[in-house]
């Protein structure tokens, strides 16, 4: 069916999982290289818990992505990762030192950790520095920073990603293929849900400035990005209604709960939620006239699961697990060596931002809002 | 937990099932009586399909009724069941001998299974006989025939109740204990799913006189009636987008697909959708802030599924696959004999057709309709 | 695939099941008819929870047979099950009355579900009284019963069968035809379970001399059948270890739990348990070279379910959930009314028994025990 | 419930999986170190796929580990591995020179990844050179070896730990949580499969002087351990039957498939079966009187999934998806900054193997093997 659906299972297939999770390195791709191979030195901004417990450890399973670079407000903890992971001391920076990155031939590419409120500032800053730019996501707070991040890039004519890892992961890549090919026929109804129960009331995801809004920049972006990946199309309506919990101090800045409709231009609706405010839920389903398919969970580090329901039967995909993180960084690392281009590119992140706040917009006054190409 | 949950297997549960159904004969109220208890006389009206596959046969296993009377256009079909049924053939009326039925002291409730738009006609002549009056669901096309509705069994001193058969089977009524026994915390959001893909375009559920509407009103309504008795409130605020295909034969007097948001006074927000276009799902999730609650299918006439989430557990109860019409059809018997009052009155009917005459402004104008008391 | 994998779901099949089961009157063969078939007249021999719960219920889905005798040592019970079920007062037999069984032309066939050490001398008394029998599993306690009740209907030209269900119903089916299709290339293993907690230790599945064994008589029978079902071969060698818990009251006479090994002949090795001591499992897995085939349940009245491995794909597969026993009574009538073969003759039901026999053989002594043909 | 089950998912969990893996940071124990604490310098005995795709990379996510040595007949290999690693190139030691590991005191645990019928002569070899072993399952290809191991390290005053991996990650451990607390009421049978189709016929895995066996010396052992851990008991019978399909090229030195039933003293009967032959399968159930524990797949690297039965309900533990070779590395690298016991000494080692030879002999003269203390 998919290139992604795994052969036969082995000997390492027995021991990897029936079920579940093969190793990543059997992902092609993903194989880690034995040094021979070129491979494209990365800085990381922002040392928070996702870069040190996802995005650090990920170089290890990269092919073409070495981590050569941190940058940091806190000269202690970047002592001690640099440390860690075998990056040069001399290649510390911290935000006043970033520009300096200018002159440092180790470094070709940065990845942006930072809060979504400071991803276009330090985007801009380096790609001026002569850097190719992976951007967390949201890409930013506003439609008007997306586009001078796409300006800054191209006017140093460096390449610029967002960091939409399940992008490059087997599960969401099969679904695409297997909506796109029309397994379950003609697509009628996307729904896909986001959330989790957010925790200290003082985190920068909580602070409107900092993170630009709530759960949807954050979580709701995946049931978003989730509906236009997999109709390859872009919405031209929408509807939302949003709450939160009065007295709740984790909300006094940002929505809790948000739920939005989508109309799409060939006839799809979508109806997609998220929140910060529930125990857990991070999934989507794809209805066609012939069947549907589901994934639950959907966005996880790990642990996806990909079901396909054509007929009576119920298909349980068991793909490799890779890991996003490698997956995605050694797609930039291609794409600057063979000087290719990304499949999540700025303009990605920018349509993105700009239906969020059509929905947020929506949310407040009550109206459907219609969006233009 | 629940007085639902079945006890420690049995040999009866090892031959029932491990993970699915067991007898229906096991619960309560529906072990099949000897003959010694008082039964009502039940007039099924309307031979559909419904009537045949599921309604006349659920006969068999009630406790408390007895199908002693038909009704139907067809004289043939009518002889034929009777037959096959045990009803004697004097009690065949049709739909011009209805009224008849105020003679015939066999008969205490009517069954109308007949297209939406006749429901009112049917009960209202139904109640002026002195007959006690179960409707399909939904209760009629419009708010104005329910109010009628009521009043006419009210006149007559006749119980009227409609048929929402799910609020009678152990799943969903388990589904409710544990979702306003808090089991998942606060409720926050429910995500609720109807649809399947409907055939023959001349069917009368695409006739918008005898149907009412489309998806919504056949299917839609149970992921709207999910909403209002897992909360246990009323919205007090609808969104809607709709869709039908152009040049679909089927979706040229109703729609073919529909989403809908509720916000529900004590702060839950409910995203539903109803669809004849795709190939089908029935389910709910109930998220709360300590974990969610799910049924898939949850609406389907057996193999419901029940799973909740508690932190890092999930747990699938394997309740009993009651027959649906069965439970429901000696729920109302029972209150006729003890007089006592129905889970599901007329009143209730009313309400999901007001939300859904809202859905449909909604859908119509773009706009964001508010629901009063 | 194969003709009982249920077609694309239509409006039905969303109320019905997603998941799950769909009507049994869906399936062919069993819609109930309108009176116009021939259908064949049986007698229901002991009226224990197993008629009363599933048998007699049954014959409203059954297309080729009614009820229209019984036979028990109640008076009272039979009288009332009579009047319930429509069978004429006078068609009521007695033990000792039972021969007279053959003066009633208003019965054809017997269904003997007595106790399994009664099963030889009601079949051969029924076949001298002229009537067809089916009797339940275990055919006998011992093959020289088999043999006698195999001789008594050939000698009366009456027809017998063992009343294996799942050997009439669609997952069990759907299982042998994938199976023996090389549908997960060619069979290795078979692995196969049954068991539960059996309760009161007065009741006659605990009497050696009723029950003629354990746990394996009653049900490790059905993990023995699955394997020669599934293989079509018969086993040539067999190896047993058995145990009971000193002191249980209900382990006194028949063993609580037994393991048994499988050599075929082609080169398949089954290994099966059964146990009336642990709290529950019926399933078995069908290992080949290629994928694997597994039911849990396999053998439950309802909830059955079937999934399929195939690479890196396991497909569930959503089959009608058919009452077994209106499928096997209307497989026995439509023998006798086309006088044809049984799918489950008496040679099937001996060749289990003798089987079991070895299984104890080898359980007692410790040794292989080679089976001939 | 257990120490192991993850508390209430936060952004994390919903990030990381909702039914599935948790990073493995996130396990105690696991979390990588900053380099402070003292970490055991490993070398590492073999490098084939095992060592080259798990174990080596393992070494990133243990706190008390590192590897500062490599072993291997392949300078060309070792050198790159030791580049890619950090390993210094002076740490690296070939078959000939392993002796030399004695004066190298930034090694002091070897991990032995050879064939098994290699384990013995390097195990003792490294004892005498002063390190602390871990060698793989099964611990060697006789008692004799594993007797002789057992003195080498205990005459040298090292520690000696076999690689039982599943006895270090929480699906396992929870199992033995659950059974040994009596979650599941008294044990009564346990069933467990390993099986996969092996490949390449010349590799070592079908040499009967490299790997001592067939498919239980491999995988079947997983079975078997499973046994033992889940009672804490040791068998005191057993029975087997084995079969390898005539011609198959891979199976012309050892077993293709093999069944074998275990009695345990406190009346546990196991059920277990090991194949080279069919396509895949690692799983165990466990069942009691008042439930069962099943865990599928429960050797896996990866995807492990516990569910519990307990009455009509079935939870689905979502544990942290460890990474078992971290896990098992730092549990040896704790006990020997500790001085502490090890979980699976060279005694649980020899006394697999011990049952492993009676199940062999059992399956070639098809008698009941008796095991003494």
């Amino acid at each position: 069916m998919s290139r992604f659906v795994a052969p036969i299972p082995s000997r390492r297939a027995f021991l990897q999982t029936v079920t579940g999770a093969a190793s990543t390195a059997a992902l092609a791709g993903q194989q880690p290289g034995g040094g021979d191979e070129p491979k494209i030195g990365w800085a990381v901004v922002g040392l928070g818990g996702l870069a040190q417990n996802q995005i650090l450890p990920a170089f290890a399973k990269c092919r073409f992505s070495r981590v050569t670079g941190l940058v940091s407000g806190d000269p202690v903890k970047a002592a001690r990762l640099a440390a860690q992971y075998g990056v040069n001391q001399r290649n510390i920076y911290n935000y006043g030192s970033y520009d300096q990155l200018a002159s440092n031939p180790e470094i070709q590419a940065v990845y942006i950790v930072l809060p979504n409120g400071m991803h276009a500032e330090y985007t801009i800053r380096g790609a001026k520095a002569g850097k190719h730019i992976l951007t967390e996501k949201p890409m930013a707070n506003t439609p008007q920073d997306c586009r001078q991040m796409i300006d800054a890039c191209r006017s140093a004519n460096r390449k610029l990603m967002v960091a939409y890892r399940v992008r490059y992961e087997p599960h969401n890549m099969t679904a695409i293929q297997l909506a796109r090919g029309r397994e379950i026929g003609t697509l009628k109804v996307i729904v896909a849900d986001a959330g989790f129960n957010i925790g200290d009331p003082t985190q920068w995801r909580l602070n409107a400035k900092l993170a630009g809004g709530g759960s949807l920049m954050d979580i709701g972006i995946y049931a978003l990005q989730a509906t236009r990946y997999i109709t390859g199309e872009e919405p031209v309506e929408v509807k939302a209604t949003q709450y939160s919990t009065p007295g709740d101090p984790r909300f006094k800045q940002v929505e809790e709960t948000i739920l939005f409709q989508l109309r799409f231009p060939g006839g799809v609706l979508a109806n997609c939620s998220s929140s910060y405010g529930h125990a857990g839920t991070n999934r989507y389903r794809v209805l066609g006239d012939k069947g549907w398919i589901d994934l639950e969970p959907a966005t996880s580090y790990t642990g996806l699961r990909l079901r396909v329901r054509k007929g009576s039967v119920i298909e349980e995909h068991n793909l490799n697990q890779a890991d996003h993180f490698a997956a995605e960084m050694d797609h930039f690392s291609e794409a600057i060596l063979r000087d290719g281009p990304v499949r999540t590119p700025g303009e990605d992140g920018l349509q993105d931002v700009r239906i969020m706040m059509a929905i947020y917009e929506s949310a407040r006054t009550g109206n459907t809002v219609r969006l233009t190409a």
